[in-house]
């Protein structure tokens, strides 16, 4: 290794030694995001905005062939209106930022910057929606949110993130609730398949859900760390807000009733998910189907005649199918590997002289490292299989690491041990307590992750009190 | 006419009548977007946001394809960092809106909800750029940006609006002005061949150039009713962002230079060109590029048995190359005609069981209304054909209207004869003083639009004050 790229490699702190600071390492070589000199507010970068934007791709394709159409609301919310709904307001009112001026002038009601959209979305809906014949309304938006928060990390906790909001309104309680599922499996389905990271679905404890829900449905999953963070969430809020706003349809038999609603969400914040479950020391690994770049060629001794040439012939003809970088800087190869190595391209392209006398390229995988030759004449089926057996791998191992990380506990000795010393996800059962909850988190911070869909019956009793269980639950320190 | 559609199209008011109700209605009923209870805040409701969302992707593709990258920029700007380019902050700080206040503490210091972000993306680049290597930095940023105005219109002048921004920092002031006229060219070409809209391409005069540039550069069009709308605008700053924030890189010589800057935007406003430009008394003309439905089939005695199906069958077949839509609601075929033609979709197509039988259905222009029967076997052939003269049509009867209401003046009598009888587009000689601006703007309403590209000589003197003059310049009432 020349001395060059070992400076790159050297200055990304390893995992097990400091897995923070190797996040924070990642996210600055990678050029993922940047502070901003605003408070708790991250640039996000070509980069990591380009990984934004294929999860954006991705994502709404899934809400439009599930019959979501996108809207866009006000970025302010007067205070009268935010606080129509009394557990909603309570939730976010001690963490937006008002607008208090507009202008010179001190504005007669204050407006806060939305932290989510409930509101606005109720009142409109309050005009929108007459009859049984509005209904469903099923909208979302692509928008950013501000949450005052005190300790921020890039995409994981900050003032400001980028996310969708669907919202939704419907003529029956069943219907609502079909929804909120039906936007949960969305959510699951797309971690899985596109972002290979392996996910829990359930539903959140009274304590964890979002304020002013019913019932708040979840996917969790598990870092490389072993700590756990929500990756979307979906809301059921019954006719709660309906009641708050006042919308009402008539229905066949011309009553007017309260409609049922729903809300779902998935933010930046699964970009730090990415990281945290796929990284390694070398860098970000990035699955296939969202990696902005899935294929780079590195041309081998390109000062030579009919290397560039060649590389670049190979880039046009690729493109077509994938999406590739030919990179002909003045940097060495042995450099270029590893800069692409740390922006977890998924598969590099290597093609020299001796390969052209050949008919060949190289091809490496990010995720085993494996070279193979391969010769031109069928490079796009061997590389749409390479990559098919990157997405897998990825998927593969992530999930090998969460059960690996996943424990039971059946006495809170063994529970406390299992948080202390192993982290990762503890099953474990629960009385349907809020003490409980609040003992657990105070003594080892591990907080309810989620009530898993799939149950296990580890034993009769509380895990915390020794009353008798209600629920199995996932519990974990989580982001 | 049935009674139900002649009172769908009579809550249109007739343009010549009210062109101003005439918009407002428009826009109502077509469901493009909603008061939202905030102040001077739009609610884009899904047919609107249908239109921008293919707005987006037809110009993201066009400024992807000129090597530019999107980014996402904090959407505060702190009071310290808006008040670093002098004319900048004297030309933004009237109109912004002030956050004091982050949860229930006051903040140390104000910020500004980002009114345009020059002084954020300044503030990025003096970090990220060090070297000639770093150059030249192309970005983008789709965004809501919020400017506190104390009258409103939809989508023409609201408080927060949605628009893309481009900020780009070059080694010279060559490739700044390249660019500069790059951009504006892209936004030309998008207008005339997508939103079929001529626009007029000039640069501004100094009294109306961007706060902070050397030059602004636009492009104007001209709406049915003679009044001159702002469709895009592109801003050299030289280096003036450069100093004032201490964007510097090293050259080839290892010397320390500024940087060169541009930025252009383009924003929700056009969509208000769009109604402004094409519509007629019965509702929008969408111009099939931009159409979210460019084909609405309506089904002519759907209760018969096989039309249903057939007609199913027919917009499975036709997704496949055009955005359809099937409408078998139980409204009456009358009713769909007048709703589609309010909606703007440029092709209807009728099918009955008379032209099953004959294998062939009926297709409707939405500019031209002529009928013309097409067989099924190659319908999609006809469909393509129709969308093409569509477009055609469109750009060629909004160039006509623009001509008939474009008039020149030699004389300053002349000339406020054009403006207040006439309207439209008025051009003059102009002798560069800002005064004469300010003369003509007060007496007459008009404001210098552009000092186009192609100059023509009308006179040696200034319309306004008989001096010397040294430009020709489009003077008109704008929006």
């Amino acid at each position: 290794m020349a001395k060059d790229e070992k400076k790159l490699v050297e200055e990304i702190t390893p995992m097990d030694e400091d897995f923070a600071q190797w996040y924070t390492d990642i996210i600055k070589k990678a050029h993922l995001c940047d502070y901003s000199g605003v408070r708790g507010c991250m640039v996000i970068e070509p980069y990591g905005y380009a990984i934004w934007e294929n999860i954006q791709k991705e994502l709404d394709s899934r809400f439009k062939a599930t019959g979501h159409k996108n809207v866009y609301m006000p970025v302010f919310i007067p205070e009268s209106l935010l606080q129509k709904e009394k557990d909603h307001v309570e939730g976010f009112a001690p963490e937006v930022a008002w607008v208090t001026h507009g202008g010179n002038e001190k504005l007669a009601e204050r407006l806060c910057v939305r932290p989510t959209s409930e509101t606005l979305f109720c009142n409109y809906y309050a005009g929108a929606i007459h009859s049984y014949r509005d209904l469903p309304k099923l909208c979302n938006q692509w928008c950013s949110v501000v949450r005052w928060e005190k300790t921020t990390r890039p995409f994981l906790r900050s003032s400001e993130f980028l996310w969708q909001e669907g919202h939704t309104a419907h003529a029956t309680e069943e219907e609502a609730q079909e929804e909120t599922l039906r936007m949960l499996n969305v959510y699951a389905d797309f971690c899985e398949e596109v972002l290979a990271i392996p996910v829990i679905k359930g539903r959140k404890t009274d304590k964890e859900k979002f304020a002013g829900a019913n019932a708040t449905y979840t996917i969790e999953s598990l870092m490389h760390d072993g700590k756990a963070l929500q990756s979307g969430t979906s809301h059921n809020f019954g006719d709660g807000f309906a009641r708050a706003f006042g919308i009402q349809y008539t229905d066949e038999n011309n009553e007017l009733k309260y409609v049922h609603q729903t809300s779902w969400g998935m933010s930046t914040r699964i970009i730090g998910a990415i990281i945290m479950v796929h990284g390694d020391d070398a860098g970000l690994k990035l699955p296939p189907r969202i990696a902005p770049v899935q294929v780079a060629i590195v041309p081998v001794a390109q000062h030579k005649e009919g290397v560039l040439d060649k590389a670049s012939e190979l880039c046009g003809r690729l493109s077509e199918r994938f999406r590739v970088k030919l990179d002909d800087s003045d940097k060495s190869p042995g450099w270029k590997f590893s800069e692409y190595e740390m922006l977890g391209v998924p598969v590099r392209l290597e093609i020299g002289p001796k390969d052209i006398e050949k008919n060949q390229a190289v091809l490496v995988s990010r995720i085993t490292r494996e070279k193979k030759f391969v010769s031109l004449n069928n490079i796009e089926d061997e590389i749409e299989n390479l990559l098919n057996d990157i997405q897998k791998e990825m998927f593969d191992a992530a999930l090998k690491n969460r059960e690996e990380k996943t424990s039971t506990a059946r006495t809170y000795d063994e529970f406390k041990k299992c948080i202390a010393e192993k982290g990762g996800f503890v099953k474990a059962m629960w009385c349907g307590d809020v003490a409980c909850e609040e003992k657990i988190k105070e003594e080892t911070t591990a907080t309810s992750r989620c009530m898993p869909f799939e149950q296990e019956k580890i034993s009769d009793r509380c895990v915390c009190c020794g009353k008798p269980a209600k629920k199995m639950v996932y519990w974990g320190k989580a982001y």
